[in-house]
């Protein structure tokens, strides 16, 4: 039987934050062919409200300390404010979308993340993908849209990146379809030289990306990325994208495979 | 071919705003056997939500004025924080639900309501229930939970009584299952006596509700919502329940029947 084709697009923040861009990436996402799948995370939004409630956001090594009281506003903001405002805009384009965390038809179970030098409150780390539910939804063209929360199986909602979220969902269902993910920003793909946006390096495969790392092109904020991205085509994903949030209709921007 | 039974169960508020109430009401519903629907509301949290974010509550005949911030927070809180945490539960006790707005999958299409006397804001009446993705859910053996939020089919989220939901989703879904409603509060029933939890009227079909009007046994608060009960039989529901929360898995509470 052929294998259908599935692309996963991630918006980044920057995007979510700004209601044009948003527009933008979400006309072209709901005027796509093949089955899909969005996934988007939140974090600035989440920021704001926690200090309106007077609640001091912590942030370590980029990752947000989730206490209780952190995770309801993340799973408000996330889940109730972004997602269900995704979900009215997508369906006003004919894109019957549908908004999910990862406790939705148990799709996404994680543990919370193991106490280390920190202790990260309720964040999860993805456990594993059941795809049985989002198969259905895309059988009947019902177009599934993730918010950057998982749970443990046992009730408790976790706080969850939304790359990691990603890569998870693609490497799963790579075991059905031919998975390209797509992960959307503010600039035109990976860039030769961070102050010159026409400087996208187009095609990275294992050796260019060596190559890169040792000349210093690639550093830093995008190492784990590409990491991540590689290491969902080497669970069977068939192309990583990452491009501008305005060029998704169109071949564009860094294409990443093996 | 043998239609199918459906039962719809919406949660009061009081039962949402007790986490033991909640988590006895949701034991039961995942030990339903027939095809189910669960539909919230979440009121009370919504109005701390509020001022906790310092925004003062307005409540106009027991309706919330919905002007674009208390919408936000309205969303946040049903779909977000409470619907969310539903879902998890659920699947914590293997009950496969998927957290649901009505404008999820273009199901509760609502229209704002128009401005007479006092201008509501963002609030709905629901105008179209789209049964499409409902019933691919109910035939994937997915349980879908609705909270209190529709949408206007341009973009626009509506906050949108529960009770209503429940009902519009229960006549347009009589169409093709046998359709049952159950209303789960804290009491037993529609009591003859609002002081002697024991004196539950079992039975009421319209010529008895015209009586117990008559008597002044039924009146204020319980009219407008056995109305909306015969609204839904008239329009195909087979039966309307109300009961205890603790008593989904058996014949208890006052049942309405044409």
């Amino acid at each position: 039987m052929k294998r259908e084709k599935l692309t996963i697009v991630k918006i980044g923040s920057h995007v979510l934050d700004d209601d044009n861009k948003l527009n933008q990436v979400l006309q072209q996402f709901s005027a796509l062919k093949d089955l899909r799948i969005l996934v988007h995370g939140g974090g600035k939004q989440a920021t704001d409200t926690l200090k309106r409630m007077g609640i001091e956001p912590r942030m370590v090594d980029g990752r947000r300390i989730t206490d209780a009281e952190t995770l309801k506003v993340v799973q408000m903001v996330y889940s109730g404010l972004i997602n269900t405002s995704i979900i009215a805009k997508l369906n006003a384009m004919n894109c019957p979308a549908i908004g999910m965390t990862g406790a939705d038809s148990n799709s996404i179970l994680a543990v919370k993340r193991p106490v280390k030098d920190v202790d990260f409150g309720f964040v999860g780390e993805v456990k594993e993908v059941n795809t049985l539910g989002i198969e259905t939804l895309l059988a009947a063209e019902i177009i599934p849209v993730f918010c950057a929360l998982t749970h443990d199986g046992w009730g408790q909602i976790l706080n969850t990146n939304a790359d990691t979220i990603t890569s998870a969902l693609g490497s799963a269902l790579a075991e059905k379809y031919d998975v390209d993910l797509v992960f959307c920003f503010e600039l035109s793909g990976v860039l030769k030289d961070p102050q010159d946006a026409n400087s996208v390096i187009t095609d990275i495969n294992k050796d260019t990306y060596l190559q890169l790392q040792k000349e210093k092109i690639i550093k830093a904020g995008m190492i784990p990325k590409i990491d991540n991205a590689f290491d969902a085509l080497d669970k069977g994903v068939c192309n990583v994208f990452i491009k501008k949030y305005n060029a998704l209709e169109r071949q564009a921007g860094t294409r990443i495979h093996l």
